[in-house]
């Protein structure tokens, strides 16, 4: 009986959601974001640690939905041109590629194989661009060049990842060959650019037309299932051409953020909303995967390796075409640190990767815990350190404006 | 590859999307609820007519998430007040208690055993509160005593249906000998007034005052995770003392229907855009799921006969105590005519029985078309023949104010 209650839908789904609330807590308590909470409580109550939870088929399914939505909503936040700034996506590309070899390098190093190190590499590509806007908001510097620049630069690094991840996929699991990497570029550029477009010119249009016709009047939910339907389809058509699920939901997102909508439920809404249950327990779902008996001594030694690599190497990736760009050196450091947080695509790369066989637990939970390190820290740098002195100017400007 | 991309959650579920929104399209054609076009295409697409998605076990999750999150909004919309009425208990009481004994015997004149029998009488007890309120309120008879009648005595009917639901699964499954029905029966009236009063009378409370909190204010999205996990927990104690698993939702969403929240992220709202993705796919699943091939001449004589029986021992059933209680005979005859379709309720205690090897396709079809058919039917009686002398006399009325 015991036995067979755990394994029901019902119990699942309540503790998992019962996790993300601890995790809410937590999060308050420390003073981070939700998704940090979230995954420490679920690596709490998964098997390395209470082991009230394994990481079923269906904690897996609704994950996965997890996933693809959370992909979604990020994509709905996006413009299209944000994504095509020349002086952004220098820094962005520079940003990607050094920390590629970065953790390339530092993989081989600590003697893991080929395709480890490729899919270590890949995560340190991408940059969480929740956090960092989360932190610059919440200084109010939300309007200044430097997070301009961090903003826009992130949104293309997340781009820049989800090629690099497409792209690691096939080259770890073999279906690529070393000559073949140009076509597969040319695929994944392909289907963002192509898939984007007529999302953007022909699919949002198909949207606000439905949205105008005699069913959306009568049946105000008809556009919401329309818009999730377009995200699963974009992502099945992306797993079609050997991309990952989510690039495609992403690109349907970019597609159809802008649309507005005059009869039918917003659509963007109904997505966070679905976005608040599944993402969260994708974010719980990351830290019941996290097997903490993998973590030896080496691979202790590896993970500390691997957290000051990310940050040095996007600090360098980021700085140096920042400053050559002509921004100032303190603006540049901001982007630098600005753009340090790896996030939800990193550990999007480390499931996709361990589901796939082709890393081991070892690496996974390494790659999980540096993106939740670099994450903390980055926070604490912008505030302590790099704002400070202007924080500290303008507190001082204040104070003479009130004398 | 065409076979495992078959499998990916991404085709399932833009599939799924697809076929509601086919569903929708239909619906309109034909003028009937959304229900009933995505039942009808999701029978078209299942294994018995195109076969382009069988019922994976994915389907069945989220079909299941769709049946909880159904019953928890329904329940959202009730208010306990209306459910402790004497008049609509006593109809809702009579026109419960006669199509389970016509349902029960119509089942046993056709051969089928005692098993199956108790449950067609079950799925002959529930009425669709969503068609026949809506119905009403297109007529713009949604605040008259017969409406009020009707919509009060099929909320009790929803409760009283899921009573005989809990006990059926325990009579037929044999776990209920026929001398402890009094202590499930006991079991079940517990669960619904000690769930719906410490719903009420504490969670609405404590979800008020989390609203309060300084973390209900960081996080406008935590009050949402609380709900749906009450929701989740009620369904998980409702399998736990032997329950179905919507029971409890259903009286989750009873307990949290009217707490006014001030600083949160509307739950009812996000409750309402999950259960338009999940509820569709539910009721497409259920099209999925029934195979015409066991659609025999005995079982399409079986059908007539269950639907003709499930009107009129409805009709009569509410007629008797509507009459003996003071209505005319016209408010008494809608009120038999307006309880008559049965909905959701009736499709899930099929399922339930199908899915628990309880009943067989036969009656498994028999039962949903039953369901579709009573649905269709209903709308054609009011709108055209027991409203047509009302509203011509309105008609009338009208022209003679208009001179």
């Amino acid at each position: 009986m015991a036995e067979s209650l755990l394994s029901t839908i019902e119990f699942q789904m309540s503790l998992l959601l019962f996790v993300a609330l601890a995790g809410y807590l937590l999060a308050a308590r420390i003073n981070q974001s939700a998704v940090i909470g979230e995954i420490l409580v679920g690596l709490l109550i998964g098997p390395s640690l209470l082991g009230l939870i394994t990481y079923t088929d269906f904690v897996r399914s609704v994950a996965h939905l997890g996933a693809v939505i959370l992909l979604f909503v990020i994509g709905l936040e996006f413009k299209l041109k944000d994504i095509f700034n020349f002086k952004y996506s220098i820094i962005a590309l520079v940003g990607v590629i050094i920390p590629w070899i970065g953790g390339f390098y530092t993989a081989k190093l600590f003697g893991y194989g080929f395709g480890s190190a490729v899919f270590v590499g890949t995560a340190l590509t991408a940059t969480s661009i929740a956090i960092t806007a989360n932190v610059l908001r919440e200084m109010g510097k939300l309007q200044t060049d430097a997070a301009k620049a961090i903003i826009g630069a992130a949104v293309i690094d997340d781009v820049l990842s989800l090629l690099a991840l497409s792209m690691s996929e096939q080259i770890v699991s073999g279906t690529l060959s070393a000559t073949s990497i140009g076509f597969v570029l040319f695929n994944a550029s392909a289907f963002l650019i192509v898939g984007a477009y007529v999302g953007n010119k022909f699919l949002s249009r198909v949207v606000a037309k439905v949205d105008n016709t005699k069913i959306a009047k009568k049946f105000p939910e008809f556009v919401f299932i329309f818009a999730m339907m377009i995200a699963f389809f974009y992502a099945m058509i992306a797993e079609l051409i050997h991309l990952s699920a989510i690039v495609g939901s992403f690109i349907a997102g970019v597609s159809l953020g802008s649309v507005v909508l005059r009869h039918s439920k917003d659509y963007k809404e109904g997505a966070e909303y679905l976005h608040i249950i599944f993402a969260s327990i994708f974010f719980v779902s990351l830290g019941i995967l996290a097997d903490f008996h993998a973590l030896t001594a080496n691979v202790i030694w590896f993970l500390i390796a691997l957290t000051i690599v990310a940050v040095l190497t996007k600090v360098i990736g980021c700085y140096i075409p920042a400053k050559l760009l002509g921004m100032s050196h303190q603006d540049s450091t901001v982007v630098g640190f600005g753009m340090s947080p790896r996030g939800e695509v990193a550990m999007i790369v480390a499931l996709i990767g361990l589901n796939a066989g082709l890393i081991k637990q070892d690496i996974y939970v390494s790659l999980v815990l540096m993106s939740l390190l670099t994450t903390i820290l980055t926070p604490i740098v912008l505030r302590n350190w790099l704002y400070k002195k202007s924080f500290m100017d303008a507190f001082k400007k204040k104070r003479v404006t009130l004398q």
